[in-house]
């Protein structure tokens, strides 16, 4: 791995991919088509360009009971444990709506309702993800969202993995379409004879998709439209080497353009790592992809002290952080931009990505200094409420009729004064 | 006023102004200009556009001594009012980081981080705007943002209303710069020598700030587009046809493009407040925008009873939803979708607008559907936090390998596995 000493100014930003316009011309396409013609041309698209032809767009409980049967037991039963990990973080964060009250009986507050519907995405492809549908489906399920619909690309054969059918009936999804791409996000945002519109459209995929879920962006909400993965591991000389570079290699081999970064105060761990990273990188099936990933976007960077080192932290703004240095918690609220942070040797990357409970889709590319993990929040919206009592509008009402008219919006100032009028 | 009875579907959206081709050009050289030569683009840019040659960007405190000259002492007193009881609202809003652990040793939780840095855009032209400066400033001092800048485009005599510049020093602004335009939010994303660019820019503008802030939206945060704005009155026989129609046109006097609707279980409220509209609406100093906004743009619906009236207002998710009925507080658990909740007959929405504490940057268009006023949550961030221990990661690390696998991804198992055999 390249190594570097820390200077003045860090950055891995990589520019987000916003396709060529030959793909964003094939979006706005598709868009268009899904919106004059309706299931007609979800239909004919899906036998283009997934080469599925389909009697009907939505899963029916005979392909559910197939897929069950092809599911091991085992496997179910630790998608279910994780489920209720995902659930329990998910529900501390739930919030209530409130109200305060005041002598003159003004009442003010937040009233907190969920979305009414939400699409989730799931991408086909060689992997099927079912964390990521538990982690897209869970936080809109605790939030309230009442209808939650599910699209995915179906295989050649007409199928969705068994995988994705299995843990979308575990987490009680019913609404299943076979419909992928762009042409899935223009149905979620525009509706057809068969898909109901949604109000916001969550989940990963491919740049057709992220296209798409831009161009609808407006008519409906989207997600965050996610960059490459990245990882920044922070250790000191009690870091374990074996540990830290399988941990950078888990992101590299992800994507040739996940970064996979080590901040270290130690020069000894440093060449440790690149040793390990290098050892263990030759024994991995996505070998060549987390090799492109480590030549391109890895660095060790070797700071003076632990203070540098987490201003370089800082800095990159990482989507994945761990801290494996001798009393790690101790740096947690120094950290000012991640979307998750790994504590200790134990807390493997992995650990977040499928099983502990928070959330794995995070905000990527720097964009922790501004942006959260997917959470609760994203699912639901607050109303202010105010309610001013005929005592409170006659104890403030020249006021505010004085600041509507420093901004001179006479209307605004005379909806106030009829009122004091009208109480004379 | 346009009468209509509620038929099945009720729609009011606007097309989101999106700007001529000329004018994006405009703005993307702009930006280009501004990242290319800093400071200079800006001073020529100021000239060029608002005609004002300067020779600082900052305001000084000269500048500011002399607007607190201009200022009438009661108004300023009304605006520390103002938002003493905005500040007051926000406050509630506030969340404290959490943790939870379990007895195997496992740590979770979310630590929550003020952005930290914002831009704020005061829009210039006829009407300063301090109750904007406010709504924008105050979330995000609450939130603990530590560095909150404001730019806003000087008048030709190079200077900025007093109101402006007397609203940002009560509020404790002190990085104040003369510019506006798609130039300033340019400066506030890309930094020129004389500002440090910023995490996110909040705050409304004309068109060419609205293209601008979509143009850097990914580089830096930014707040929603505002679309124009809109009010749903929904009322009974109860309701006041006078405040009424005043609460219509403070709403319409904004802008032509503005929306205001009656939906009323009252034919006969109905006929009374079309009266009262024409009637008060002559009488205003803004009336050829009012007008020309009640025209296009105003209508009254007829709702057989109360169930359908607030079936017309949740399909509407309006931004301001006045509610004028017997028992209206026993209504806002109906609402589903709106920015806020004005509720009673005192309850104007100028109230809200300028004085009562809740924010008044509220979700137009529909968007109430799936988005919130501005508040705390926009300036603050979330980090998970995941700290597992031996224990944990020995009792669940086999569960978490076998997801990783499922999903194809080897590296991310190996690195449970190298945790789970050196503890072998």
């Amino acid at each position: 791995m390249r190594m570097v000493k820390v200077e003045a100014s860090v950055s891995l930003r990589r520019d987000l991919d916003t396709g060529t316009e030959m793909q964003r011309d094939a979006v706005d396409n598709i868009i268009t088509q899904v919106i004059e013609q309706g299931d007609h041309a979800l239909y004919t698209l899906t036998k283009t360009l997934d080469g599925a032809e389909l009697d009907q767009l939505r899963v029916t409980e005979a392909e559910m009971e197939a897929a069950y049967a092809q599911m091991d037991e085992e496997l179910i039963g630790a998608l279910r444990e994780a489920m209720t990990n995902i659930r329990d973080f998910h529900q501390r964060q739930l919030r209530q709506s409130w109200l305060t009250t005041k002598e003159d009986g003004t009442i003010l507050g937040q009233q907190i309702t969920a979305l009414d519907s939400v699409g989730v995405y799931v991408p086909g492809g060689k992997a099927a993800y079912p964390s990521s549908i538990m982690m897209n489906v869970i936080p809109a399920q605790v939030a309230g969202v009442k209808r939650i619909v599910m699209v995915s690309p179906p295989q050649a054969d007409g199928s969705l993995p068994a995988g994705v059918l299995v843990t979308a009936s575990e987490l009680g999804v019913e609404e299943i379409y076979k419909v992928g791409g762009a042409q899935a996000v223009a149905a979620l945002a525009y509706g057809t004879e068969s898909i109901t519109p949604v109000d916001k459209i969550t989940g990963p995929g491919n740049i057709y998709v992220a296209l798409a879920k831009r161009a609808v962006f407006g008519k409906v909400d989207i997600d965050m439209i996610a960059g490459p993965s990245e990882i920044v591991v922070l250790a000191d000389e009690t870091g374990d080497p074996g540990y830290i570079a399988a941990d950078l290699l888990s992101q590299a081999e992800h994507d040739e353009r996940a970064s996979a970064v080590l901040v270290t105060t130690s020069n000894e761990l440093a060449e440790q790592v690149s040793v390990e990273v290098e050892k263990q990188l030759a024994l991995l099936p996505r070998k060549d992809i987390a090799a492109a990933s480590i030549r391109d976007y890895g660095v060790i960077y070797v700071a003076r002290d632990i203070a540098e080192a987490i201003h370089v932290v800082n800095e990159l703004a990482p989507e994945h952080l761990e801290l494996l240095t001798k009393e790690p918690m101790n740096l947690v609220g120094k950290i000012r931009h991640a979307g998750a942070i790994f504590v200790g040797s134990y807390s493997s990357e992995p650990v977040g990505d499928y099983f502990a409970g928070p959330n794995h889709v995070l905000p990527t590319n720097g964009t922790a200094r501004f942006s959260s993990p997917l959470n609760v929040d994203d699912f639901i919206k607050k109303s202010s409420i105010i309610a001013y009592s005929k005592e409170a509008l006659e104890a403030n009402g020249s006021k505010i009729s004085a600041l509507a008219r420093l901004e001179g919006l006479e209307a605004h100032a005379r909806a106030i004064d009829i009122r004091l009028e009208g109480n004379k």
